[in-house]
């Protein structure tokens, strides 16, 4: 890796979406420092396929655990049942029980801190308007009121340096992701989407974020590698 | 407490500044939900004073703990001195080593996904003017740039309650919000506002904190009841 290459925090779930932005970074002549949460989260599978990710594109990885089910209130991860579905066509616009409160504010909080610490003035993260599909956290107007609490919090907004949020798919489709991803070498069988996966990884292919990733490599007329129960 | 008061969540730390701040929010007739963290600081007898605080006059507590450690950078996290002073004079207007990167960001994040569960629309935090005394993150601009992602980050916003940031001592000088909390029956004893603690809960007297606080006293021509080692 480059040694003049300016520093990036970019989060990293595991899951397609920031897969894509990592490499996306690493694209624009970043150096990735990845920055994954353990947060109760009922799919911790993904979290093995954040290590795999960052392994061969990041810097550094950081796992922080942190405890969102002292507040409970989300199915990702408390006692509620994920909703499945057999067809995207029975998504709603309603903000889904999975839903986790105030989830990408805290993760970007934490991003700024690490940004902060490494004097990096670059923070990646994976949302789009697909994946919105009801999360507040994840429109534009959020990312951008972000970027100013950013460079209002910071030692270094103080100083006259410009802190960016970067939301490189944020108006991007699935299929238009994962065609980029393909382009950039993303090895999709290394992410995985699923909220409810199987004890041994395997997705379930049936809750909205399967079933978002399915349509999305149809789309994009490419074979989705990532291993599904019963599809 | 009235069954019908709006709920609060209310960032204490145990400090003199937050217990005021808690007051306040019961004086305005709000039902205080108070959020503590436990941070890795060297500083934790703030928490027994928090939990003496919301004993009085809080509906609930809780205490998360993160581990800001995990990014290293200050001197209330990791292994750098407290600088010590003997008069409030010495201070400076530069960022202090015992800054903490992006942790007001990070605490009112928190608050902001612990309000949302509770179906709360108001958060208060304790920032004050002095206090800022060289931190980006208790500045009136941050705060009101917190609030505009607290409204776009949350259900609540997009189904059109307004969530408010209160900071209420945001303008006071140290001795105005001493006299206000002394009015309304803040037992400062239980508040501890020092960087640097003897391993008794004593305070040092010597670091910015403390000089603050002390002066602030003597500004308010009362006394100040917390035990220190050696003024």
């Amino acid at each position: 890796m480059a040694g003049d290459a300016k520093k990036a925090v970019v989060l990293l779930s595991g899951g397609l979406d920031s897969a894509t932005a990592l490499a996306i970074a690493r694209r624009e002549g970043f150096e990735p420092y990845a920055l994954s949460f353990h947060y109760g989260q009922r799919h911790a599978v993904e979290l093995e396929c954040a290590v795999e990710q960052a392994r061969s594109l990041a810097r550094e990885h950081r796992i922080v655990e942190i405890d969102l089910r002292a507040f409970g209130g989300s199915a990702l991860t408390a006692e509620i049942e994920v909703p499945k579905h057999d067809d995207v066509g029975e998504l709603t616009d309603e903000i889904p029980v999975t839903y986790v409160p105030a989830r990408n504010t805290i993760f970007l909080s934490y991003a700024l801190a690490w940004a902060e610490v490494l004097g990096a003035n670059d923070i990646f993260i994976g949302v789009n308007a697909l994946d919105y599909s009801g999360y507040p956290d994840c429109r534009p107007e959020f990312i951008e009121a972000f970027e100013r609490v950013a460079n209002l919090a910071t030692v270094a907004g103080v100083k006259g340096s410009t802190l960016s949020i970067h939301a490189p798919l944020i108006h991007m489709s699935k299929a238009e992701i994962i065609r980029c991803g393909l382009d950039l070498g993303v090895d999709y069988a290394k992410t995985t989407s699923c909220y409810d996966p199987a004890p041994d990884g395997r997705a379930c292919g049936r809750c909205d974020s399967c079933l978002l990733r399915r349509k999305g490599f149809r789309d994009a007329g490419a074979e989705d590698p990532r291993r599904y129960m019963e599809v």
